[in-house]
């Protein structure tokens, strides 16, 4: 199974050396320095049960990319240790599984560096730990976040939320945007390595517009103030659902005034809508109150997710 | 209970900025590569569903620290991707698993880079990616044995499957060794990285004597004679049993006849047992008949372990 499905995928990591191993070795370029991500994903919990195998193998892997695009990180090398029921170790679940991370590998130039299998009677776990590189210092952080500047996001809200939905509901057409947006998220990579330099503080957003932009502001010890009005929402959803769903994973951030002509022109250049929806001031009491959202100037209010800590 | 119990865990990794990001930002030293090795620890499988979370938390970190040690590497940083039933996130099982988690890191010389952690309904799965450094170029492989090399093995053989199944039997005396050996193995790292330099070949037992022997050979393309006498053998276990069992976490390498006096002082210096107990051949035909096994000069045969891909 090893030499036949995951061998294939360390091809382009020199120093995995076709798994054969205990590990890899790897040696950053000179002047970079590693920025190292870990991310679950368990069905029943991140993905659904009865999802394809390519659909396990794309969010799981698009999960971890995106928190190297929060960080302004380019992809490297990622380890794959995948926990199964003996159902899922067979040709037609592993083919599809693998043939996704291949394109997925190649699409955003991240090799397999290596791994391990276990056989057990539940459901799949697919954890990845994934390393990518930014020039040494240069990486984005969630706590950089200044009073003053202002709140961007990428993309738009809800899309991911709303397709999942649909899924739940049993709608199953692969060209519907927002499904898509669920089952087969885009990692912000360019938008993130074009942040660094221009954002004071980014995370991407995985559970949920409102919850991290709290995440952000208990990093860095701010408020943020955003404009209801503002947030480019999926117009499927009641505006408190798509701010409060997750599995969005755009690119929240924030960046002084005095970039936002550079930040227009980065959009354009990557074919990304930036918004900017906000601002920050350097107030802060706690994690709940750290987002005071505005709908025509008045503040709204709206069930916020309980503020978690992991 | 990131910040309570795992964020005090990252203190020592200065690029973890107590967990505070998606991601944690490494630099490996000058002229030291990274070896990097993944090792899912699922309860059921890799460690008895009733064990203890000091058990659980030792034996995860310690056979990924033994990857490292197998390659040659002294350990660096660790992430871990934790996903267990709710019951487990509990002061009653987070204490004891982080303090032992905290001990093996002061004693290892390693910490905590991030993770990731999830509440499902099924077994603790425990994933662990280890990073290690290792000078540029010196790290041990699996694939190096060669015609006229001697085989060694570190420790004893048996002692952990003998106190798995000391386990099995309703035995809980923390001072058995055997016992002990199962619950607590101890990752061989100085020796690891003293043998840089002396071992041609060099794997870790994880699955049993005999299968590991089977698969350092097939990345050889050579074959092993081993006298079974010399094997240093757990006396409670038959030697058809204590080959064949898992759980040694000892060191296996082959190494040219010239490094034998080194090796001797070697395995003093660092009051390890080092054994030498056959020699290597060129031949090689397919993997079961890469190991001859010979008691008294005559080939023995014992019902071989399949020999895995994985």
């Amino acid at each position: 199974m090893i030499w036949q499905y995951f061998a294939p995928l360390s091809q382009s990591c020199a120093g995995a050396r076709g798994l054969r191993d205990d590990g890899a070795c790897l040696t950053p370029p000179l002047g970079q320095e590693i920025v190292i991500t870990t991310d679950g994903n368990i069905g029943g919990v991140h993905f659904p049960l009865n999802a394809p195998p390519w659909v396990m193998a794309h969010r799981s892997l698009a999960v971890n990319l995106s928190d190297l695009a929060a960080m302004g990180a380019r992809p490297w090398v990622y380890s794959l240790s995948l926990s199964a029921p003996a159902s899922f170790f067979s040709e037609q679940v592993l083919a599809p599984f693998c043939r996704t991370l291949g394109q997925m590998q190649q699409d955003y130039g991240i090799a397999l560096s290596g791994g391990d299998t276990t056989v057990y009677h539940g459901p799949p776990h697919i954890h990845i730990t994934a390393l990518g590189l930014v020039p040494k210092g240069q990486a984005l952080h969630r706590d950089g976040a200044q009073d003053g500047d202002d709140v961007y996001v990428s993309g738009r809200i809800g899309d991911g939320g709303r397709g999942l939905r649909l899924w739940q509901a049993g709608q199953r057409d692969g060209q519907d945007p927002d499904l898509r947006a669920y089952l087969a998220p885009t990692p912000r990579l360019s938008l993130g390595q074009g942040l660094r330099g221009l954002a004071s503080a980014c995370m991407d957003i995985s559970d949920g517009f409102l919850g991290d932009l709290q995440h952000l502001c208990h990093a860095s010890r701010v408020t943020a103030h955003v404009h209801v009005e503002d947030i480019p929402l999926n117009p499927h959803l009641p505006w408190q659902d798509a701010i409060g769903c997750g599995d969005d994973y755009e690119l929240l951030f924030t960046a002084p005034p005095h970039h936002r002509q550079t930040l227009v022109r980065l959009g354009a250049e990557l074919n990304v809508t930036l918004t900017r929806l906000g601002y920050i001031k350097a107030s802060y009491d706690e994690p709940l109150d750290s987002v005071v959202l505005k709908w025509g100037g008045c503040p709204v209010t709206v069930a916020s997710p309980s503020f978690r800590h992991f």
